[in-house]
């Protein structure tokens, strides 16, 4: 796999690109894609970088049907003088493994796909972003093409990444969010997919969202499918609180997703002599030292937000405001450290950056 | 909506109708398809009938990322007089709506749904094929297509039908299949998507699949996500046990696909005068009934297969054979009689069969 040759076809209409100011997330793709098809003759083969286009797909191809599809998501950030870095993109070329485990797709070569996202990522080096804040999302995907309406594995897989360049997450500083307590709703459970980047997971959490976006609140907490008492993540990031001085997070149980950020917060932590404790956190548990007055500080992490502090937890018809809604000392200087390694404007202590150009 | 007319393209390369002997099941597909397009400006709209056809779409289309999508199943079937026949398809439109709540995809028109079932199949009934057990099996289903990377309800979708010539399910008679009891890996929970008919669902259940196929066993059955105690299904099938002159099914508790052949066997056993029980059902109690040798009859009801019986339960290590690891009376009557109603041979008592032709 690794020898073999990426072909590459130009685009010969550019794209106009974007304001910067005016960027969304993931509404806008670069000039170009990567795909590598397979089949059980000849493995993964024929990467390909090609004119960002449609996909054309019989109307029975599996991924339709029964959802055998995984991926993942990463960023390119450009420093001030203009390098092109990846964030531990190995860790994401590990998990979608792991999720094509789960899946029963066939793996993929970790090192040849970061070297494909790398090629992509110097091609469309222009598409990324320099104002504070912004980046270039990288979206590599594996879908089942199979034209068959049995429910079995496909025999046929497309990989394909897709780049789209995307605005600060933050724009006018880092704003807590108001996080819902879901009650009702459970994203996953131990057995199930919980612990893979696979379509499924996100399509079943679109209802308790919509629902709790009416009330005003960004995102749902989900709570444990068992017996809806412990902590598990906050929308698609991993969660985390610092109690009494101590961070706490849930532990992998096998149905929550093991964040890339997640496990570089904790790295922090550790390095910076902070207690971090991964655990089975209860509801009840983050309820009590509310009341006692020791919930200092509430906040998710992920690829988007890097760390997206919680200003307000609501849970039984109650309103948690954790630090008076206003971002904490270690959720700042967290947000801070991270995304200055991603710059490049603070020092890649841990090896974590690789350059692409 | 109703008075939406649906414009037809007809195909001028009609491909060879398979051979009936050979026909597998979801392999073969028909000349033509049927499209509708949903966006938020003009809600369903530009219902039409094509020849059979790629569907192409962005590469960013939410389906491939967050699997947004639901689907349903039901057959056409032709009697010996060359009648065309569906079993019940106003249940699958009225599952297809429940789906869609679930999955924040937008309602159909179940009526109209249902005219474009029978206008698409009235087209297409010289490949609905007429041996023994042999059948046109319907495939409506819904895809999100915006192109869009956050996890939020697609605002565009299609919905389509295609449709697919499969043969008999059993082609030398009823074999009753051997199933393992599944105690590691869960398809739904309480709270999630398990009585949607979702994509996310069938994903989920093929490591699980896999693993006991390599072990000689045709399906999996599903105990509860919670517990891991309580009967759900049997792979993609609903489940029946007969235990000492009483007939028992999982009750619908939120996690279990409400099927259209369990309706009708509920049905016609209470017409029979049957008992028959819906109720909360663990491995144990059915355990307990094989051990005091009153575990008679046990078989999976779904609209491949009609009545699946099942020959062995591997649980725990030990493998209970039911009924000598033949096929029951009480099954064998429900599949002559479901049958019989469907191809037309048996008396259609309930009003279950909607013409085509």
């Amino acid at each position: 796999m690794e020898n073999q040759e990426i072909q590459i076809t130009y685009t010969t209409t550019e794209k106009p690109k974007p304001n910067a100011e005016s960027l969304e997330f993931g509404k806008i793709f670069t000039d170009h894609m990567f795909i590598m098809d397979y089949s059980l003759e000849d493995g993964w083969h024929s990467p390909r970088i090609l004119p960002y286009q449609p996909i054309t797909l019989d109307p029975a191809a599996i991924v339709f049907h029964y959802g055998q599809t995984v991926f993942e998501g990463l960023k390119a950030y450009k420093t001030k003088d203009g390098h092109v870095r990846l964030f531990r993109p190995n860790k994401n070329m590990e998990r979608l493994n792991r999720s094509n485990r789960r899946l029963c797709i066939p793996e993929i070569d970790e090192e040849f796909a970061l070297q494909a996202i790398r090629e992509l990522v110097r091609l469309e080096k222009d598409w990324i972003p320099t104002a504070p804040g912004t980046s270039l999302y990288i979206r590599p995907f594996i879908i089942s093409t199979e034209p068959y309406l049995g429910v079995a594995p496909s025999k046929r897989y497309q990989f394909i990444i897709i780049l789209s360049p995307v605005g600060a997450y933050y724009k006018e500083g880092i704003n807590p969010v108001k996080i819902a307590v879901e009650q009702t709703f459970v994203r996953a459970v131990n057995g199930g997919t919980g612990e893979a980047k696979t379509a499924g997971n996100y399509a079943s959490s679109l209802k308790a969202q919509e629902l709790v976006a009416e009330k005003g609140y960004a995102q749902v907490l989900w709570l444990d499918g068992v017996e809806k008492k412990y902590i598990e993540e906050v929308g698609s990031m991993n969660m985390f609180f610092k109690v009494d001085g101590e961070v706490i997070t849930p532990s992998l149980n096998g149905s929550i997703l093991e964040g890339v950020t997640r496990n570089s917060v904790i790295t922090l932590l550790q390095h910076w002599g902070i207690p971090v404790i991964e655990k089975k956190i209860s509801i009840d548990e983050i309820y009590q030292a509310y009341k006692d007055g020791l919930l200092e500080e509430a906040f998710g992490t992920g690829t988007a937000a890097v760390i997206s502090p919680v200003g307000e937890l609501s849970w039984n018809g109650e309103k948690l405001a954790i630090n008076g809604g206003k971002i904490g000392e270690v959720s700042q200087r967290l947000y801070d450290t991270l995304t200055g390694i991603q710059y490049g404007t603070k020092e890649d202590t841990f090896n974590w950056i690789i350059e692409v150009s």
